[in-house]
């Protein structure tokens, strides 16, 4: 279907607004009131910025308070509204949106209302512009698309239809019985649809929709199943975000722009249109890549792990380091960044690597060169909205070519006894304004699923957390961000380990000389109030600082090693089940590594 | 009153806490449990660093999900509270807050609720500890106060007594009758106030008090009426602050505790109690100083705004410019900085300056260093929150010592005829973390009337706007924040002149070589469709550009300046007794400012 996005859904001038929505790919736009005012350019020259920019003005907006209202104030109002179908028609829009009445001049009086728009529809069809009438969901009377519906019916001018709105429809009902209306309603006098998703807030639902609107597939909202009622009517418009959000207006809208796009790619493949390469989840992660500076922390680091440096790459200054089916990569190449050691790619294990990338380029990720020296195996790799590399990659699967070729063995052998059994999860502060912009791509691009959200304090703001999983668990990334934008370098990165047996490899780990994060004796104080635990095992668990937790599922038992430039490891177990990442026990964690709990026990008092 | 404040509303490590706590002044605190589990010092060594530093531990706190539950859940929980009864007595806190239950174990029966809360009482007692139960506003049966005092009255333990918490009592009813029922519970009962303000938000009231609480004053809650039925009690405990705050929890601990204990020292007044010298508002704006290092630039923008050098100081580098009753000093000195033209300082025109003085020192405002060089008059001044100073000066009034005769005249005679009364207002865009700080220091301190805030729409982000004015409208200071921590140097400025006819002002403004900011041509082909204009009165603002706006009471005309450094003026007609600010054309003057709408209106197309 044809793309659209409404310019206030973008951060910037209207020239750069349009720019973005270009470059990303949008068929058009709806050009907001506010930014046609503040712009130095005629409506033409908009118009002729558009042509040449290959957009279309699918909508100019919006018109409010016009109708059902004494006669005399509607005599103004439609002087009011021939002025701005003159712009319309000055930047070759042919559709102007009308908001339901929020004023306080209106009149519960739908015959009223019918009548007046189509008035206003009639003196709009001299201009050659047809009228979108949508209700808000705060409009004073008309607040329904069914309302909105039954008096543009009646009003029945050809050039009356209405605008359905997914905030505004959903925010107001989210039970699927309640969408049923819509199918009934003839497509043709369907005059315009505009998409927003948005997560579930309980507040007032005109802040909600003015701070909190994100695109489809970044919130809670059902606006697929929205969609499917509204194709039924045979709606051919476009579909049309228009997204009222407190980051975006703040963020590049280049990277905005592509963003809302891909948005309506997954919508689509949701209901069934478009064509993209199928969605099939990662089964397992390949590797993690450390990209560092200075070898000799980073090997001590995986050493004292457990890991064994079991190959070197044939042709790049890389390592490979293994314990259980945990592969960790150390490139020490000109890659390596001055501000210390990161993680910076991510080997993916897709059932089809090919048609991964093939999937991630539909959607609009950034594909990077592909990486090969002399024999290398080809690898297909995307930036993830962090500028993590993600490759897609198939290890020891034939015929499929393994990327482990790639790496002669060592004379090593990985050690058997270290406890360590894969990787558990990895999880990535974001940069503050790409957090929804990574919930969609780890959704729609990788086909994970999402978790709920969670609030976690850290003693200097409040941290967002979201974990993105495959349906087996083989595959966990959470996604962090700060409270506000923030230095990208203090964006901390980790890789958790699985264990079967987290006691036996912490020991293991601080006999090797591993550092583990030192945890506060009130931390275990109060492990003792909350849990009952077996003699012995609480003792244990502050002696070697391990974290607990349990859920309804099951137990959780973790501990944290120091931070090498952005990048920390945790040994994880989780018993029968524990589907959690130790949320409850955040706090704890980044007040220590502040450098805030972990004071020796003994410095003060 | 005994002032204290919960660990939780300021930023960083409890050690920090603590610190920031003592040296503002607070008498005692309230140990938040989150705080205590992440420190690595033991209750022991919490309990010497608050003696150390003069601190007294009021509570501990929360105990959660206690009461009205079946009694094998009611043995664990007791088993669970007498481990942090242990806590409390470690740290000597005498004090520990129940929350009402939220969880789902709980049952609709007060009987058993006081029951169950009388054995829990019998238990603390052994420790020397007291209950304070509390009604949390979104508590599962129990959820006002006067239903928790009920509960505890039928418990009838002299180890409980009940926590009344300004918000969660007026977050659900801001009725005043609905207060009188505190007056009856006895004072010796009232074990704990708690009390934070909050904007008036439609919202979840569980998702406003965890992230919106702020100080009182800051807010749109009646914390004083709350505090005068509390009294009626006999309540003889502390005042003490409970804020949870997105802001604060990133904002330094040590600002935010002398703001929060500046907050209960206005509380005080408010209610009668304390004693602060009076507030008296200013009567007027005695000068804006502007801070240069090239007094070329500034001196030509003043000439053509018609301002004349009347006068250079006797001591030091700054010349008096005047008009009408405008003055501004333009200060050439080592103080100035290198990133340009800056409004450093403010001259206030209080009924008594000096008491002005003592009653801003009493509240903990930082006292600059008088300046003085021979034959100064000694001016008191001190910062605001944003770091401008404050000088509370006067200006002609014998027999008070005028400023104005540091000034020795210059032969220039003030010009007659440039239109400029005076100062309408300064706007000043404060930093991200002091625009809460800024709202009570403006009450506060100086004695202005707060209007609501307004959200402004900036190009690259929303902008919250609030006024502050003198009852006569002589004073009016606009403070602007962010949407989020932003560069410093970027913070605007500016001075906004009044003026009897802004049309001969601004003309004469351009005659002589000023330079208008340039409106867009959509602006005011918008403003023909919004207002009817009699006839060339739209097209004299479009030639000008002038914007124009109006309000229920009168009409508003203005226009800007180019800025220099971070400083711009505002040349303003108000007519009728408009009483706002332009907001409605402030995304159009911002996206002028970040030169978007700025371009010549040929140059594309």
């Amino acid at each position: 279907m044809r793309t659209s996005i409404a310019t206030v859904s973008l951060s910037g001038s209207l020239t750069e607004k349009l720019t973005a929505a270009a470059r990303a790919g949008f068929d058009g736009v709806e050009i907001f009131e506010n930014d046609l005012l503040a712009s130095p350019l005629t409506p033409e020259e908009i118009r002729g910025l558009c042509a040449d920019l290959g957009l279309r003005i699918d909508l100019y907006q919006p018109l409010r308070d016009l109708e059902a209202v004494p006669e005399d104030v509607f005599a103004r109002n439609l002087r009011r509204a021939e002025h701005k179908f003159r712009v319309a028609q000055r930047l070759g829009a042919d559709t102007v949106l009308v908001c339901s009445s929020v004023s306080p001049d209106a009149v519960d009086d739908d015959a009223l209302a019918a009548r007046q728009l189509r008035q206003l529809a009639e003196r709009a069809a001299d201009f050659g512009i047809r009228i979108a009438y949508e209700a808000l969901a705060w409009g004073r009377y008309v607040n329904t698309y069914d309302h909105a519906w039954r008096i543009v019916e009646a009003a029945d001018h050809p050039a009356l239809g209405t605008c359905l709105d997914s905030f505004h429809i959903l925010s107001r009902s989210r039970a699927p019985k309640d969408l049923e209306g819509i199918a009934d309603i003839p497509g043709d006098k369907v005059f315009y649809l505009q998409l927003a998703d948005a997560p579930l807030l309980a507040m007032d639902v005109l802040q909600w929709s003015r701070h909190y609107r994100c695109f489809p597939g970044q919130g809670d909202l059902d606006v697929a199943g929205l969609l499917r009622q509204v194709l039924r009517t045979g709606y051919a418009g476009p579909l049309s975000l228009e997204v009222f959000n407190d980051v975006f207006r703040q963020a590049e809208a280049g990277p905005t722009a592509v963003d809302a796009l891909r948005s309506l790619l997954v919508l689509q493949e949701t209901v069934g249109e478009g064509e993209l390469p199928p969605a099939a989840a990662p089964t397992g992660i390949a590797f993690a890549e450390l990209v560092t500076p200075d070898v000799e922390p980073a090997a001590a680091l995986l050493t004292a792990l457990g890991f064994t440096r079991t190959g070197r790459h044939r042709g790049k200054p890389v390592d490979l380091w293994e314990q259980g089916a945990a592969r960790v990569l150390l490139n020490t190449g000109p890659g390596a960044r001055r501000d210390g050691t990161v993680l910076a790619a991510v080997g993916l294990e897709p059932p089809d690597p090919a048609a991964a990338a093939r999937r991630a380029e539909a959607l609009l990720a950034p594909v990077l060169p592909r990486r090969r020296s002399t024999g290398d195996v080809l690898l297909d790799a995307v930036a993830a909205p962090d500028g993590t590399e993600l490759f897609f990659c198939a290890t020891d699967r034939p015929p499929l070519p393994s990327w482990t070729t790639d790496f002669a063995p060592t004379a090593e052998q990985a050690e058997e006894n270290a406890r360590i059994l894969g990787f558990d999860h990895l999880a990535l502060s974001q940069p503050w304004h790409q957090f929804d912009e990574a919930a969609l791509f780890h959704r729609g691009v990788l086909g994970l699923d999402a978790l709920q959200s969670v609030d976690v304090a850290d003693p200097y703001g409040l941290l967002r957390s979201r974990a993105f999983t495959s349906s087996e668990g083989a595959v966990r990334i959470a996604l962090a961000v700060g409270p506000a934008p923030g230095d990208e370098h203090a964006r901390a990165q980790h890789i958790a380990l699985a264990t079967d047996d987290i006691v036996a490899a912490a020991r293991r780990f601080r006999a090797a000389g591993g550092h583990v994060l030192p945890m506060p004796a009130n931390y275990y104080d109060d492990l003792a109030a909350r849990f009952e635990f077996a003699p012995g095992e609480l003792e244990t668990y502050q002696e070697l600082d391990i974290l607990y937790d349990h859920d309804s599922h099951g137990a959780f038992r973790h501990c944290y090693t120091h931070t090498l430039g952005r990048v920390f490891f945790e040994l994880t177990q989780r018993v029968s089940g524990y589907r959690g990442y130790g949320a409850q026990n955040a706090p704890v964690r980044l007040t220590a590594q502040h450098g805030l709990g972990a004071a020796p026990r003994t410095a003060i008092g």
